[in-house]
């Protein structure tokens, strides 16, 4: 392995990915690796020194709290070198999807300030140790791939907090890694925060992933929907892709299932110039329509989406019902959201803040919602309809997902990482519709007719 | 509509594939057709008189005990010219399939007399009246086409009645026709039989489909492995194509889930020469190893091909564990069996006599299982178990099984005969791995590292 030295300030995205990598690397001590924390906030890892240099996670390789020994398979499973999650998103994504039509008029918003003035200390309020070394984003605060890290990590946190209140359960968080060379997609890892079988959810994961490597040229183009050409230096492009991306099966069948899932990819060209875009979107799947849970969901993301323009929340409210569709049944997931890819406009700082705005979405968008209906009273009959609809969201998932279709695909991906949004129950019984009148059919209807909720 | 007009003996594959699109598109009344039977042997449809040309059942149209006005979505499905099921297990499993090598010494098999004789009898015992309507089949009595109907509606009787004795409940038969030029796949049909949620079985279908039309010969080529060219009148070649497959997937953890599949494809070239061929497969899927049903499994199975050649079990039992590999988990299904497809050789005749074989061990590979392990104690740990493993099940289903790929992307597919192969309930832990040195970890050993079982 290379060794790496800290130049400061002109570094290339390949060198912060060598670093990137190098750090992870020098962190694991098998082929892979997977360390648990449980609870948020009271994590052996937080007792590390704040700032500072070359500090080590005291969670780290087999040390600590770690659980890795008495998880076999889910440690080859890491060991495999799993970190294509966010690629795998990214990646498939961007593949063949319609660009969204960007309208010509933004809205001005207001150039974020430089985020790496107190890093150390942000990073403590994470659910584990980010993916990449606090020293290397403290040095790299400046940059795209950094601040989208903290970002993520900061959704992730804030995310699982506001479920764990709601809840009152506790979630547990894999920090999983891979080691550098392991395959083409170079090194990266990941942290999976997962509750299950909890108070108010069945099944609640919140993902990060942050992967770097390197790239054809052949891969790349695919990855752009408009299919650019990259010149990488013998024919290889260093990468980065990172993003969150999470799904909340609640048990009570009133309380709708919500995902999200934000992302970011960079990949450099030959002669140091930057290809990146943003990705992402937010949508609801309740088991039965509830006219005014709609409305604020909705309603939320479209307030998110006009203050950086007017067009964002119309084109990504069709892009996300197009997307989530279940062809060979003719219906929708759920009652759809916002839904977006490859978003390089109209810069880079806008972009991100956008995305900023999407991410702090996330909770004021669904927790109303599992806060209104988590005692709602509910029948056997009721439980069956979401079991069914919940079989609807496995297939969506297999069979559709690009994200999860490239997983799945990708040798070394990290399994349980990118199916932690299946449910923890679905059921399928043959042939089943629901009467004429009742409220699921009522919920068909708007399945198979998507609906403007504004 | 083209009138049909029985010539008798030299009508060509096409003109028979016309005559039975014609008799089927006689029988529906609107875009598409499905008509439900309840029970075996008590169904109104068996009320029409024995033999005789041009004579009409009982039950079709929306006549009879029809309860398809009660399903309006089932209809849609159904109405949407559903009928590539057997289609999609053909031509699925026939495009990049690697070609058993066959031995050169082939066991004697005796020619079959011709059947046709008391076709409307037999037809009698059937779930359903058969796709084709009874007097073409006795007018074609001697075409393999005929032979195999009969062959598979019987397989599909004597199966469900196996079924339903040792259950105790009754199955369903849902009879679902599409109209000719429907879509590119031309006319069909078929007859899915489920039992859901009775005594023993969760969900047991099984599932008969005849469809035939017209296809490019790009497409044609795709069908056979070794990618022949075939040439057709105008560039498009007529086909038939017809299948049995079945799923069963029992209540009590201790009982096995079974898979079968026989299927048969022929296309006609514009000389008039035929192109033909079968594919097959019964696999076991236990939720616990034990090695006396694997033995009596695989010995069964064994037996029926070593009748026919001595290379069958071993190069089938091989293809059959390559083929149920859940890649992205690294473990099989289950214990496999055997699995093969494009089979055309030593002959036509014996091909059939092979397959034939193999349909009539249905019953004795599996049902003798059920009966050992149908009242068997279970813990509520055994039942997670098998929902978990039940899930695995959806993921090669959705994810791998080309026939479900393949029926998924094709429009007008039945999907609820599709994916009635899925079980009732299934289950996701993340990250379940089942302690060392218990039975869960024992059965995991097995479906990491497929064995010899004889």
């Amino acid at each position: 392995m290379a060794a790496f030295v800290l130049n400061g300030l002109s570094r290339s995205a390949a060198q912060i990915a060598a670093a990137r990598q190098c750090f992870v690397s020098r962190q694991v001590s098998g082929r892979g690796n997977m360390t648990s924390f449980h609870g948020s906030g009271a994590g052996p890892w937080r007792s590390w020194p704040s700032g500072g240099t070359g500090m080590r996670f005291a969670s780290q390789g087999t040390a600590g709290r770690s659980s890795s020994s008495s998880r076999r398979g889910a440690m080859a499973l890491a060991g495999a070198a799993g970190a294509a999650v966010a690629v795998a998103v990214f990646v498939a994504d961007a593949c063949n999807l319609r660009r969204a039509e960007m309208a010509a008029s933004i809205a001005a918003v207001p150039v974020a300030k430089r985020e790496d003035d107190d890093i150390p200390k942000r990073c403590k309020g994470f659910m584990a140790p980010p993916v990449t070394e606090v020293r290397v984003l403290r040095e790299t605060g400046g940059d795209m791939c950094t601040r989208m890290e903290m970002l993520i990590m900061e959704t992730q946190a804030e995310f699982c907090r506001a479920l764990e209140k709601v809840d009152g359960g506790k979630f547990k968080a894999d920090r999983w890694q891979r080691e550098e060379g392991e395959s083409t997609w170079g090194g990266g890892g990941g942290i999976s925060c997962v509750m299950q079988d909890s108070n108010v959810f069945e099944k609640a994961g919140v993902n990060v992933s942050v992967v770097h490597g390197h790239l054809t040229e052949e891969a790349a183009k695919q990855m752009k929907s408009r299919g650019k050409v990259m010149k990488g230096k013998d024919g290889k492009l260093p990468f980065t892709a990172m993003g969150i991306s999470s799904v909340i099966h609640p048990k009570n069948p009133h309380v709708p299932t919500v995902h999200f899932n934000y992302r970011y990819f960079e990949i450099e060209e030959d002669d140091g110039s930057k290809q990146w875009w943003f990705g992402g979107g937010t949508d609801l799947t309740p088991t039965y329509v509830n006219e005014e849970d709609g409305f604020l969901f909705h309603n939320t993301l479209k307030e998110a989406c006009d203050k950086h323009d007017p067009q964002y929340y119309p084109d990504f409210k069709k892009w996300c019902d197009r997307y989530f569709y279940i062809r060979h049944r003719g219906e929708t997931r759920g009652i759809g959201g916002i839904f977006f890819d490859d978003l390089d406009s109209p810069s880079q700082e806008e972009a991100f803040s956008f995305i900023k705005s999407c991410t702090s979405t996330v909770v004021p968008c669904y927790i109303p919602l599992v806060y209104k209906h988590r005692n709602d009273a509910f029948t056997a009959e009721e439980k069956c309809w979401q079991q069914l609809r919940r079989g609807r969201y496995v297939e969506f998932n297999l069979v559709y997902d690009r994200g999860v279709k490239f997983g799945l695909a990708t040798p070394g991906s990290r399994i349980e990482s990118i199916l932690m949004s299946l449910p923890l129950t679905a059921k399928w019984e043959y042939n089943h519709e629901p009467a004429k009148g009742t409220k699921e059919a009522k919920a068909m209807e708007v399945f198979r007719t998507p609906r403007e909720w504004l």
